[in-house]
């Protein structure tokens, strides 16, 4: 288009000006000094680019009422004092110009139409599966289930864990074992967090693993082994030498990586009897036909519940699992759903254990677990209790039967089937009549991907979406007879599960919960009943400090269901995977040109992954330039306790910095640590802005003096949200981050899960990062550190959301938002101010960067009131609590995000203000001690409807505190304040015995 | 696949029993007789199309108990005994082999792309728009918008109650009227309304229409004028002899088809002064930038507003509007919310003056109107919501500026446009260096549609869709410049609204309601707090008496969201279509098979749409059988009220029938009615089941009866859902019925519509079918009495939903269905009847069909207790009432369908069996006459929570009435029991003044 100069725009203003009224409307662009430079076109045909007006909460208005209240002219008076100027990124980012939300949608549509969708008969862990559409549209895409935060507020969140509770009890179940927790990231990682727990229980440094392990599992245990200085030895079951007394853990996958089912029992039996503990990799749904790993004596079983109504995704997000006997079940990693009560003695769920063990032991912990998937276990729990036991046996037996033809037809035509017993994984060596090239070729000819063995030899698994018309072509390319024929004359059953002595014969799934949701009404009411006790981001702004729960767009997430992304196998050869490829490396650009740095890699998916990674790659780094002895990582004691957990699961040692009174690091300290580490210093790790809400000035001259001392810099890049656009980690001296996609980059939190942590790092950083054994994401895999996941790119399936975020919000949407987090952070600090004290500051500015910590320990003294009390009485304002007691005990830490627009601000605000009243009320000695309405929060429905209250306040305090909390819009909690010492004593964690289901 | 005989069978029956247990499982399909001749493949890998086990509710074990209770051994038995043996259809259904759910949305997604979508300029009320994402997903795509039932029930209906009235105060303010409804069925039938509406008010029977209407709305317009016997003149707007006080009104268009914006000040004083109302066909977009039509004098205004935010869909389904001043609201067609009160005095909404006329007046009824369009009224307020009325403007401005543009490199180029002034379509008469074969031969190679007039001129409307690159193609198409070089040289603004005297002045949409919900985040929060509200099928059975409230399925709703079906204009060249046309094709087949008819109309977009379509052809068949003169229309007195109501206005002579005491129609007055009107009988319309919920027994001989006087059956189709795959009308005796494809086919209800209500007729009647001017879907259009929809396939978009159930459930699951719905009646009717009475059963079977009316009449004395007490009782229990007082007033009459299962039939029984003991104590004495929890019922959560309760029953009582009636589940009234008479006394129909939104 041409482009006016400046005389011609104004002209062209003037005379628009002059004669129609309409563009004298606030909104026209032309009024603003920009405009000098727009084309005519702009001018006209004003871009319809408003996602970031959609994205960002406060109007402009709003925006400028703000500023005012802070006492700043712009946004960029704002975030020029906020950030260090230092560290001030000095230009605009240099993006692709932004979508609206429209292109957006057609321009990803044709990207993903570059991945070919091919028949896949690989296996290794990954499946086809048909999603009951029923939970696709109202689990899977909608904003109720999916933009919920993990349920660390029971009261507001029995929904979900109810449907986890289901998800622990069929994988418990399945497995024949106790205990089962709400979910792990993959099949792999939960591999090495078994294999670790196995080192733990008996104190030994020796594991075994199956050669029979899929790839990816074995690498990723490898990985984490090395680092832990396990000794790891590699071979078939039957010669692991037991006798020994010196392996931890055995690991077996069942049916095995070939597809063979075989038994067990005797190695189990020797195990048992020497203490080494057995962990068997398993599938689910070949459960429902084979006796369980419980049965021939496994202590915990793994795997991944992804057949069961995940789509492949390329890999990712998948609920992993993992079950263990009850004697293990304080070792066991992860979160767990447990049945406890409520203060008036109901049942009720809540997170068991507080497992998020890293919160406590810090570099203690034996795991930095912290993401779950929630979403995705949610979806395979819906997928059981739609199909129920029988359902699930009716899939199961039809896969079976379709292999045992399909073996029936191999044999008879000359090849040779390896497997005697299997499930639905069938390990072919061709006869010699059939070159293994013709079987490519005439596989590709019908578009079918199998699994290649290096020996010639192929791999068939079938699943549940294979029909009769499929099993002809699998004949076809093996040049068999067809299935008519094959049924007609044969006896398929010979080699079948159910007459060999693998069948199961113990019953499963046999609460009602599973038998009574079978039809679509029944079904839906259910989601929709378990959806509407929760509290998520389609009712009212979730505050979490640290956590940055903004808006997760429509838009964004219309990708995640295009069949081009969600039908596609990890492992299929990269040529189909074109789509995906190229939506990676266009991700992949914009969060270099976000970060500063050189090279992202995508495997972690979630932020503990990201920091394992990132450190696995700094020691390899300094490996491979003969400094391998550097291993002490220097981490602030206000660091989340991921930091520490991933520095001693990457083999480092911890040394804690201190931190002064405002919160900033010990900058004397930092040096003296570093100088005597001078030798052996790996790594700091830093939060920035720091983890009590600071943009510190000193984080550049930090990065400085670790490099000087020869160490590396790890940015835990959970605080991006307050940089975006501003400054650049790579910029200021860091040299690798994670960025947690699930917080800035608009990835939802799912109500536990999935996480995505892909990390960024300069340049002499790159060769050292993961790899995989399949696919290989790197150009050089000699250099990688290993494997930390089990897929080559981690959770490809939701990429597309933060590739779309990006696209749409454009470099000065990007930016907007940024400043516009710092707002809203700082305008609630303010508007707060008068009732509570917010912790730290910048010592420069006066100001906080996204988030603030409220501090609440003087009110314990005063009134007896503590942060939980505060983030209960929350609920009855319809509000989820900001991130309680951390970083610091007895706070409450606050992040708005951008996406709130100034109306909910000062809502929340509000009712922090109206609960301050209340407390001055029992600290004056007007309301009592005990009983008042924060100790007694949060309040339900039985409690204030009973005809038996006689709490010395009224039912319309407790239920509606404010005049904006109207009863046609109350979100209530479920159950009343969770009794947690009653849940940890009483531990149960499936689903309890008796559980009417209205 | 090979067949097995029966030993064969029996054998591998015997051989997988003795070694399999998981055979012996109950759900294994070859323990039961039918096995005997199936193909081994079904027993090895039973089909998965397990669709009707979804659709229907009751379990296989439910079954037999429910069938135990009644005392039958099998549906078979039962269904045998409810349907007349004489009707009773002899064979299976001859349909496709069922699909599963999965095979299904990839063949209908492999219809769709049949479908091409080219660019469509061609306008005629229908443009393509950008539908926002949010609104898809969170609205159109949610169940918790589109299952719920039409308002009639304010307490728990406030959500979409409020977001109509959004609606109605979007169209009253644009056209700048008064008041305005909450939609009508599309633009033409408005405008027809609307005409009728003049005849009404000034009592002439004369009707002007311009003749630059679109040429479907002047269609409509005149078929329905001609069976009203109004005198129609066309012509220039100029034209109308106006002083010879004739003149009932006169319909123009705004800006007319040839996209002209003409003055029409002079003629619409002229207008007033000789008592002549002018109605105005307009665009509300438009509307953003010019004058509104009330200010130049219009008394109404009509349209359409599919633009604003609903997709084209082939037509449909849309909203038509219809505004109007003060002085004629209560003429005013349809349904209309209003602003009234509750019981404490709060602000409520609920529908307004009861407009549903036809169930007061019958055949005195003016309209037959009964469905609205309530879903996509709710889109396009939501549009509006998110837009706002400065973004509103702002598309409207770059559709206008991009027609400059093109206006103007069309005149550089030589080329005539037609219009002086225009918002967003050029009449182009291309200059002569141009052929139009040669733009039509270029417009294809672009696949551009443009409307192509007789006399060689084009037409070419823009939309909201529309960037530079389309512009750039047009011109190219009439080998005009560039874009960029028409800016850079020219003025484009010479002919623009902002410097004409069109230019629009007053402000509109400046409630708060339309500028506080731009962020996605509050906009998701809005669209969610109001479904909240609101009842739906996601929460519980819906058991309304002949809507046939059952499951609408994630699978059948998935195609309405593909591009290719939803973005494709109805006029598009047929060619564009083969994938529509396919579906109707396979949808006709499929329909005519179920019914026993010829041939189908999809034209009719409601049921009472397809009443008068139906009797329209009736009439015509009379006329080209030289027997005009008949046109008498036997109506039995318990016919819907629609039934006359249509009569009337296809200008029949309606004759009550009357009926007997058990319900039936009495036999000897039909008899002497027929023979009485021998010579002058059109037709008989009738029920069948009745509406009384009876199989009668005579309708074989009813239709026998009428067809020897010369007369010919319409059969309401209504209540198909008691007879596929049982008994087809057709077979009977039936000529023609119209069938609600929103209550047996599955299309959900929307809140309110949209409907659906194609015509089967018998082949005499098929040549006179309706017609259309445009695209005729018609062999012979000659024979066709005229046009009833503006769009020639009707709502074409949710064709897909009855096609997909069709196809899912096959002929054994639809006989099923059908067989289960009368099962669940019975059922009900049976549990209930210790409790209540069953008006009506069948004489002779002792049987209801496939619902029952319960007689409350006996109650009003006993204990003061009405069934609109009951109805708003059950609200309490989490119930949305049955129908009530219809058709016998002081009754409630219940549907459950087949969808519902024992336990959700059980739940809702037990509701109304507590109610009954509620009752019993009134009746006794113990329960206060006028404060008890029937009369006061629904009970808010601020009624009970109040300190101030004094009611001589609990609050528990009042809100927790049975133990299944759960606090974490429970869906609460938001209003009190409404204040009807207050309402009707303070008609307030568009957004109050203080709405205080939070």
């Amino acid at each position: 288009m041409q482009r006016l100069n400046r005389i011609q725009t104004r002209q062209l203003v003037a005379l628009t000006h002059k004669t129609a009224k309409f563009w004298q409307q606030p909104r026209v662009l032309y009024q603003t000094r920009c405009l000098a430079t727009l084309p005519v076109g702009e001018v006209l045909f004003p871009t319809k680019s408003d996602f970031p007006s959609r994205h960002i909460g406060p109007r402009k208005t709003d925006v400028v009422a703000m500023l005012d209240t802070l006492g700043f002219k712009s946004l960029e008076e704002l975030t020029n004092k906020a950030v260090p100027s230092r560290i001030q990124l000095q230009r605009e980012l240099n993006l692709e110009k932004p979508l609206n939300e429209h292109e957006l949608v057609r321009h990803i549509r044709g990207i993903a139409k570059r991945n070919e969708i091919w028949r896949s008969y690989i296996g290794m862990g990954y499946h086809n599966c048909h999603v009951p559409h029923t939970i696709v549209r109202n689990v899977f895409e909608n904003p109720g289930w999916f933009t919920q935060y993990t349920p660390y507020q029971p009261e507001i969140s029995q929904g979900r864990l109810e449907s986890l509770l289901n998800y622990q009890t069929l994988v418990a179940e399945m497995t024949g074992l106790d205990v089962a927790n709400a979910s792990l990231l993959d099949e792999g990682t939960a591999a090495a967090e078994a294999m670790s727990l196995c080192t733990r229980h008996n104190r030994r440094k020796k594991i075994y693993l199956s050669n029979k392990l899929h790839p990816q599992t074995l690498s990723v245990v490898q990985t984490r082994a090395e680092a832990l200085e396990f000794v790891t030895e590699i071979g078939p079951i039957e010669s692991a030498d037991l006798e020994g007394r010196e392996i931890s853990g055995i690991l077996l996958q069942y049916p095995d990586t070939f597809g063979d089912v075989k038994d067990f029992e005797d190695t189990a039996e020797k195990a048992r009897k020497n203490g080494t503990l057995i962990v068997v990799a398993t599938d689910l749904l070949a459960l429902t036909l084979l006796r369980p790993p419980a049965e021939f004596g496994a202590d915990i079983a793994i795997g991944t519940s992804q057949r069961l109504g995940v789509p492949l995704g390329y890999g990712g997000p998948h609920a992993g699992f993992f079950a263990c006997k009850q004697n293990l079940v304080r070792l066991m990693p992860g979160r767990m759903i447990g049945v406890t009560r409520d203060m008036d003695g109901n049942d009720a769920y809540r997170l068991a254990l507080q497992t998020r063990e890293q919160h406590i032991r810090r570099d203690k912990a034996t795991s930095n677990i912290c993401t779950a998937q929630a979403l995705l276990a949610n979806m395979s729990a819906m997928y059981a209790v739609y199909h129920g036991p029988e359902g699930l046996k009716e899939i199961a037996n039809r896969i079976h039967h379709f292999a045992l033809a399909l073996d029936t037809g191999l044999r008879e035509a000359g090849h040779r089937v390896n497997n005697k017993n299997f499930f639905d994984t069938l390990h072919v060596t061709p006869s010699e009549a059939l070159s293994i090239d013709d079987i490519k070729t005439r596989a590709e000819q019908k578009r079918i991907n199998f699994r290649y063995f290096p020996d010639g030899s192929v791999g068939v698994a079938l699943d549940e979406t294979v029909g009769p018309h499929d099993i002809n072509d699998l004949l076809w390319v093996f040049k068999c007879k067809t299935l008519d024929e094959i049924l007609a004359e044969c006896d398929i059953l010979t080699n079948s599960i159910e007459r060999s002595k693998f069948l199961r014969t113990s019953p499963f799934l046999q609460h009602p919960i599973f038998s009574s949701h079978h039809s679509e009404s029944r079904m839906v009411r259910y989601m929709k009943r378990l959806e509407n006790k929760d509290i998520s981001l389609v009712h009212s702004m979730i505050p979490l400090g640290s956590c940055t729960m903004k808006l997760n767009s429509t838009t964004e997430m219309i990708p995640c269901s295009f069949r081009h992304f969600t039908d596609i196998h990890p492992f299929a050869p990269v040529e189909q995977a074109k789509g995906y490829h190229q939506m990676f490396s266009e991700l992949e650009k914009d969060l270099c040109e976000i970060t500063g740095y050189d090279k992202i890699s995508f495997q972690p998916n979630s932020g503990a992954q990201g920091e394992y990674a990132g450190l696995r790659a700094i020691r390899r780094y300094h490996e491979h330039r003969n400094e391998s002895h550097r291993n002490v990582c220097l981490i602030p004691i206000s660091a989340h306790g991921t930091n520490p957990a991933s520095a001693q699961m990457a083999g480092m040692k911890v040394e804690p910095i201190r931190i002064l009174s405002d919160g900033s690091i010990d900058m004397a300290h930092l040096r003296d640590k570093a100088s005597e580490h001078d030798k052996d210093l790996s790594c700091l790790m830093i939060t920035y802005p720091s983890t009590m809400g600071v943009f510190e000035e000193t984080v550049a001259e930090i990065c400085d003096l670790i490099h000087k001392h020869g160490g590396q810099v790890y940015l835990d890049g959970a605080n991006m949200n307050a940089q975006v656009g501003l400054c650049r980690p790579g910029d200021y001296g860091s040299d690798v981050s994670h960025l947690n996609l699930h917080k800035t980059f608009c990835i939802p939190h799912g109500g536990g899960g999935p996480g995505m942590g892909p990390i960024g790092v300069k340049a002499h950083l790159a060769p050292y990062l993961p790899g995989h054994p399949v696919i290989s994401p790197l150009e050089c895999e000699q250099e990688s550190f290993g494997v930390v996941s089990a897929a080559p790119f981690g959770s490809s399936a939701i990429l597309p959301i933060s590739w779309s975020y990006i696209k749409l919000m454009g470099s000065r949407g990007l930016k907007r938002a940024t400043q516009v987090a710092i707002l809203n952070a700082n305008y609630m600090s303010k508007r707060l101010e008068n009732h509570y004290k917010t912790l730290y500051k910048s010592s420069k500015s006066g100001l906080v960067a996204h988030e603030f910590i409220l501090d609440l320990r003087d009110l314990k003294k005063s009134a007896n009131i503590e942060a939980v009390d505060i983030a209960k009485r929350l609920m009855d304002y319809g509000f989820h609590a900001p991130t309680m007691s951390w970083p610091v005990a007895g706070t409450l830490m606050i992040e708005p995000t951008e996406s709130e627009d100034k109306e909910e601000l000062d809502r929340f605000c509000d009712a922090m203000i109206s609960i301050r009243e209340e407390i001055v009320e029992i600290e004056e000695g007007r309301m009592d001690k005990v009983v008042n309405p924060l100790k007694m929060a949060p309040h339900t429905q039985a409690q204030v409807i009973s005809d038996k209250w006689n709490r010395p306040y009224t039912r319309e305090v407790a239920a509606f505190p404010a005049l904006f909390v109207r009863p046609e819009a109350k979100i209530w909690p479920t159950v009343g304040r969770i009794d947690d010492a009653y849940g940890d004593k009483h531990l149960v964690c499936t689903c309890p015995p008796i559980l009417p289901d209205l």
